[in-house]
């Protein structure tokens, strides 16, 4: 099989308004700052209209790993879905912009683009709540095999496993890429997912998952359990398993190997939207390059570092050029 | 006459379309660095999709000014001409968001919202491409007798003298904000602008302008003279004439006064998009609240400063704030 993508990502295809925020907004708004919460079109059109002035741009978490694998010098495909409206185009444009193949048809008749409303607070903390609109609607016609299957790993938002129809173009996905042999990495992207899904996940990932990317919130939720004991249950379950824990970097373990990898410092801590989907960017493109575990964490943690220091969910920079920087 | 509002702008109204670019992308696609280009819908949908992702944001010379003027807490209202798409939308909440009156109807039939398609190279220079699309079609009808017989001072960009409907609605605001015996306030916007309209500029400065904003290239191409010739040149045209220099900061004159300012201080230029808009807008929120001249010129440094130090055209902090920590 030929290596046409180091990496093959499928998610919701999501465009963010990102505007500052105050606690006391979030109080009022009912949000738990850090959280991701899905709303409909009509509560998104009212949380907007309450939200600051803010600044569009293209999101969707397998998205912005596709974009920072693309950053790094990794070739990338993705798969998601949009309408055909301006914020579609935008996201479309984003996508090939920065070189990552991408052709999932728009959806002709239907919702809006996602939309995923952002609040940041002064910590740097964000805090989301998302319309879905048309990324529900992938389908499992959506997934190519060829994309599929000619990339070395797949990637797989576990926000797919909400909307059905995307839950099935997931395992559409997920069947090609263990019958092409391939890769196949999950990201929980979110511990309320996990509570919702938890057996199908915990059974999807014994059966297929070769690489798990979660956060504290997430593999605790999984396992129902403390970080040290989730972190002993998922490597039983894996491969590899990647646990991020913010400032105090990440946790990677493989069969009887663990690395503790520690953060990239960074001046002032802007935004964290993006934060583990540019981990995940860093740790695969390492992967797919056959680099060791450390080096693949430590990627991630560049990443991480650059997306967080600024608004946004992808990287401004190249991270080719910082990770040459870094000797990485 | 109630003065409901410090400052009441028209203009194109504009969403950005912003991202890095290089010196060989310019050259490549026939830009001067600095300048700003009118482009038509097949252009802008060619050069959109050769540059690199971007973010959007909401824009608008005069839109940036009364953005920066309701940050600093002055009250503002706006007209320009946005269609009813999804980019349509954005301008407008921004607009709310931060306070601004802001009620022209969008187009309903018609060309897109306008958008500026920006190239910021790594030295932070901003290269602008417009594609006007509805902002073009503001109307007589659009401006709105108490918005502007109820301003302090009426703001008018130069920009609108290129088409003829919006040049029209412009002419209308001048003569409203005359009878009212408000105080009128224009920008030359851009050289190009100013070669294109020099006489018929030249007459309205002199007949009904109180403030004349300007960069250097402007104001040299309005009298076809050198700098200090010029502003000699202004002084006697204009009750106060306020020119930018970029780094050499801005020389403020009215009849026999003249006031040299410093800019202020910027740790690293990231793009210049907005700078002469945020200058304008603490200039005249100064203005608006009684200032001295050579305060109001010290306002509109500090607020060309933030914007200059981040990406987007509008303060991302609050100028009010800002000016109470450098005690102004």
């Amino acid at each position: 099989m030929t290596d046409f993508y180091d990496l093959a990502a499928i998610g919701n295809a999501i465009v963010d308004v990102i505007a500052p925020a105050d606690d006391a907004f979030l109080a009022a708004e009912g949000l738990t700052k850090g959280s991701m919460m899905l709303i409909d079109e009509a509560q998104a059109t009212a949380l907007y209209g309450r939200m600051a002035p803010g600044m569009e741009t293209s999101g969707g978490s397998a998205g912005n790993t596709v974009a920072g694998v693309a950053s790094f010098g990794g070739r990338a495909a993705y798969l998601g879905k949009v309408a055909g409206d301006q914020l579609g185009e935008v996201f479309a444009h984003d996508m090939h912009a920065i070189g990552a193949a991408y052709a999932t048809p728009p959806l002709a008749e239907g919702p809006a683009t996602a939309r995923c409303l952002i609040n940041v607070t002064p910590d740097g903390q964000r805090t989301m709540c998302t319309f879905l609109g048309a990324s529900t609607e992938l389908s499992p016609a959506d997934v190519e095999a060829p994309v599929i299957e000619g990339a070395k790993i797949v990637y797989l938002e576990g926000y797919l496993f909400d909307p059905p129809e995307a839950r099935r173009a997931f395992e559409k996905a997920a069947a090609l890429a263990r019958g092409a042999g391939r890769m196949i990495a999950i990201t929980l992207s979110d511990s309320f997912v996990v509570e919702r899904h938890r057996a199908e996940l915990l059974a999807f990932i014994e059966r297929d998952v070769d690489i798990v990317f979660a956060n504290e919130a997430e593999i605790t939720a999984l396992f129902e359990t403390d970080f040290h004991a989730a972190i002993e249950a998922i490597r039983t379950r894996t491969r590899i398993a990647a646990v991020t824990r913010s400032e105090q970097g990440s946790v990677v373990v493989a069969g009887p190997e663990t690395h503790t990898v520690a953060a990239f410092p960074v001046e002032k801590v802007v935004d964290t939207t993006g934060a583990g989907d540019q981990y995940a960017a860093g740790f695969l493109f390492g992967l797919a390059q056959g680099r060791p575990l450390d080096v693949c964490g430590r990627l991630g943690s560049l990443a991480a570092a650059e997306v967080i220091s600024h608004y946004g969910p992808r990287p401004l920079v190249s991270l080719k050029d910082l990770a040459a920087a870094q000797g990485l």
